[in-house]
């Protein structure tokens, strides 16, 4: 395991002169391979076969990719490489937020210039992305009591992040205020990232916890006292609808059933104010065979057919809040979140 | 495949002056092989280790396990290894009963008689298996729309009975009486009876079936039309809650949310009325690594805990009806299931 002197394990990585450094979290939590991409190709790719996934870190590393594009194929075909880029992966809003904010670059630099701009840029999204997660977890500190049993779906944290995390940080900083809190960690099939990414955080950090198959956390819910269930989110809607991993709808519902605060963790730049609703978001379906095989293992027979959609969508009649870098967002969401979107 | 002549895909055998012979479930879908178990303690560990799994099927198994256990400790030590076995696993009553049944012929046949009187016996409780699943799949049929989609959780086929299946045999049935039917089957974390046998079953059967993670049966209900979800159980309280695989009662939630009729496929020998509710229910917890591995494969780091009940609790309120041998039985359950139970 990699962890830097700050105690940091770090996902993602601009190496002057050598290119965008990932750890290849589809090793993990086995191995600690890097991968370098040299091409905004390197990117796309990484972004698309999950080298590198969650929301932020995706837009982190599609900000450096334009940098590397930039190198490239230079002024002329910056425009095309970033629509690329940008159209990686379909549901995550911050990536297409953050190759905006790349593309602005090029309107106020000459192209002399552009080069160090559009780096400074990416680090700048980058340092905000670390400030912005440290933000959320102070604002979600509140919510948790003393001796908290959370349930948590996904991967969340620094590996989904420039650094530090969302909903996973909020349960880290927790910690690290010295509050006993216990997370229960949806192990999130298909690909894993609960059993695989989570704990391998978690155990990094000191932070209790126990991996649950994700069709147990109702039963969990049943069985014993949870304070909340806390989540990220890949896209929220202007009405608080969520589009977030797979299997976060089923755990709002448990929520909900069993009267769990169900927080979802969330930055201004997941905001996406031209999605009304849920309806508006669009949700990517991956390949069947992240569902049929693991590790290379089949599980399934030859010929099968599954259906995979890599997000779902949750009501926001089922979330409890949004715990965001300006604080906690009560319902009504069409109010509350409209203070924070950005205008774009 | 091994499929016999009548299109049969045998999972438990009676070989006589060999023992018991078991396809290894454990290795499907990839590999038929078999287990002949010639000791009772083989199939004790057996219905343990999963090589064999399903209430029913596990009865039945344990029933020829006790005709083993008189060839080989007599009549002295066999009260001790009828004990044995009907507490291999602890959450299906169908075991509990099977056992009870064999004990029954000790007291009705004298100890020359007693072999062929054990054996009678089980292969009696064999054939009562097959025709209660196949007045269970006739009387499901009229829950069946034309046209319909269905979602199943973990295995209840021919793989989980003597033959043909609980809930499994409906939607088989459906197909056999020309209905079209689609199922999507959830493919049931931990240990993938979903993705492995009901996969293996329909596909051996020509019944259309796609494969979903547990966790998007609930987003499934979203987006499509679902006309019912069909589980099967191992054990039933006196009020209707039902012990079944893990993420049964994720499901009921999410079937209730939208509406979707959730039936129990159910024998009468599911039935417990000593147990007054799901509470009285003793839930097995099995070892943590059928979380964090897979296939032999970890994903986990090491280290990590788990938390892996094998069955959950379905309440009542949940159920729109048992589906059963005798007909579908309605709320209130304390009164239908009353007049289905056996004596015991």
């Amino acid at each position: 395991m990699y962890v830097n002197k700050q105690n940091r394990i770090r996902s993602i990585e601009w190496v002057d002169g050598d290119g965008l450094k990932l750890l290849d979290q589809r090793k993990l939590p086995h191995e600690t391979c890097y991968l370098v991409c040299k091409s905004y190709r390197d990117v796309i790719a990484a972004i698309k076969n999950m080298t590198v996934r969650g929301a932020p870190a995706i837009a982190i590393s599609g900000a450096y990719g334009v940098c590397l594009a930039f190198q490239e194929v230079g002024l002329e075909g910056l425009t095309s490489a970033i629509e690329e880029i940008g159209s990686a992966r379909p549901t995550a809003v911050n990536l297409r937020f953050a190759v905006e904010a790349m593309r602005d670059v090029l309107k106020n630099s000459s192209e002399r210039e552009l080069k160090a701009a559009l780096l400074k840029r990416a680090n700048q999204l980058f340092d905000e992305d670390v400030q912005t997660n440290q933000a959320i977890a102070r604002a979600g500190l509140a919510l948790i009591p003393s001796g908290a049993h959370v349930i948590h779906h996904c991967n969340t944290g620094t590996l989904a992040t420039a650094d530090y995390g969302t909903a996973l940080g909020v349960i880290r900083y927790a910690h690290e205020q010295g509050q006993w809190i216990h997370a229960f960690l949806d192990e999130t099939r298909p690909r894993m990232q609960g059993a695989s990414l989570s704990s391998y955080e978690l155990a990094a950090f000191g932070v209790p916890h126990t991996v649950i198959v994700d069709s147990a956390a109702a039963y969990l819910m049943q069985v014993r006292k949870i304070d909340l269930c806390l989540v990220g989110c890949d896209q929220v809607a202007a009405n608080g609808d969520v589009a977030n991993k797979i299997g976060t709808y089923a755990l709002a519902l448990a929520a909900k059933a069993h009267r769990v605060p169900f927080y979802v963790a969330c930055t201004a730049s997941s905001i996406d104010r031209s999605a009304s609703s849920g309806n508006d978001i669009e949700i990517e379906e991956r390949s069947v065979d992240e569902v049929l095989s693991i590790g290379g293992v089949r599980i399934a027979p030859q010929g099968t057919n599954a259906w995979n959609p890599a997000f779902d969508i949750t009501p926001h009649e089922l979330i409890s809040g949004f715990i965001t870098e300006r604080g906690v967002l009560l319902p009504p969401f069409s109010d509350s979140l409209n203070s924070l979107s950005l205008d774009r």
